[in-house]
């Protein structure tokens, strides 16, 4: 008999159990997709099933910036208006969505595709900082931006790029901390706060 | 150029869309979980892509019940140590997965595949009502157990059923309305209260 507990066909318990291995699906998301699955029309489910196929098959990366791209190089390496002398660095393509969204940077992009982690066993040589350190030695860049999280991986990430480009005299920099646009300084976190202040600024 | 708003590659924004499609998945989950596939091992993003597959191509609706089944008639209506007097009558497959994880009921089952709902347009015509009057009609039926859910629709459907299977003799039932299992009075509302209290029962 091809059933599982509770008479669960076989390729239902099977597509529950992959729906549950996504991050931040649990085993009743997965149940309630799985079944969402059974209903919609047999298009629909395999629209989903192709387009997950073609991701893996149609998306490298860029040699140069190791963003996620169909042709290499990618959009922006490729984008002659884009100012080719700083560099902003970030741990995953989303981050790149983010910053675009914010209209406020014209120049390249560099993707570290993770963060030092020596808890997680996350060293220099797993992150894609050699191609970074090449591309400075390439002569054109003059500034990167540390564009990591404000977390204590993030914060050991941006140094120890910092430490390892200085002596190429290139200038490191990384996003400011202080309040979030909107914030209530009245519900802010200490460490924000403290922030805030060592980094205030002439009015 | 095959790239989205903010440099999305195609797949990868076709990807997102798919996933937001599915019922509980807001956009930045949609685009988290499209990312995440994006980085897993190819094996394993397939296996999620043919499992999707596999459900369209593999299951199908039992004959008699309408459950959900890869083999036609399902193992419930196979099983000759199930009382085939008694027949449950749920919305949904999944909802025969709860009644069986509560080991309390070993007859048939009969899956309406939705609720009468004059609202949203859906009439006795488009549930599985025709054929669970069959089934009684061919005379083995003694128990009808109406266990859709304690919503108007649910009640709605429940009414009906029995009002079109009075004549033929069949005693229809419903789940007991009451209190939770382990609930606390002070915190149940108004109607579920007034359902325990109509039916309250001797000690």
């Amino acid at each position: 008999m091809a059933e599982g507990a509770g008479g669960t066909p076989e390729p239902i318990g099977r597509l529950i159990d992959e729906f549950h291995r996504l991050p931040g699906i649990g085993p009743k998301s997965a149940q309630r997709l799985a079944y969402h699955i059974l209903r919609v029309p047999e298009r629909d489910a395999l629209a989903l099933a192709e387009a997950i196929g073609d991701v893996k098959r149609r998306i490298i990366f860029c040699s140069s910036c190791l963003n996620i791209t169909e042709s290499d190089p990618c959009s922006f390496c490729q984008d002659q208006r884009r100012d080719r002398t700083i560099i902003c660095v970030v741990e995953q393509p989303l981050d790149i969505l983010a910053i675009e969204r914010s209209g406020s940077f014209r120049g390249l992009y560099h993707v570290l595709h993770g963060l030092l982690n020596p808890m997680d066993g996350v060293g220099p040589e797993d992150l894609h900082i050699r191609e970074l350190v090449e591309r400075v030695r390439a002569g054109e860049v003059t500034e990167i931006i540390m564009a990591t999280n404000p977390s204590l991986e993030g914060e050991a990430t941006a140094m120890y790029v910092q430490r390892l480009l200085a002596p190429a005299g290139v200038r490191v920099t990384r996003l400011a901390r202080g309040l979030p646009s909107g914030a209530d300084l009245e519900y802010a976190d200490d460490i924000t706060l403290a922030r805030a202040l060592e980094g205030r600024q002439e009015l």
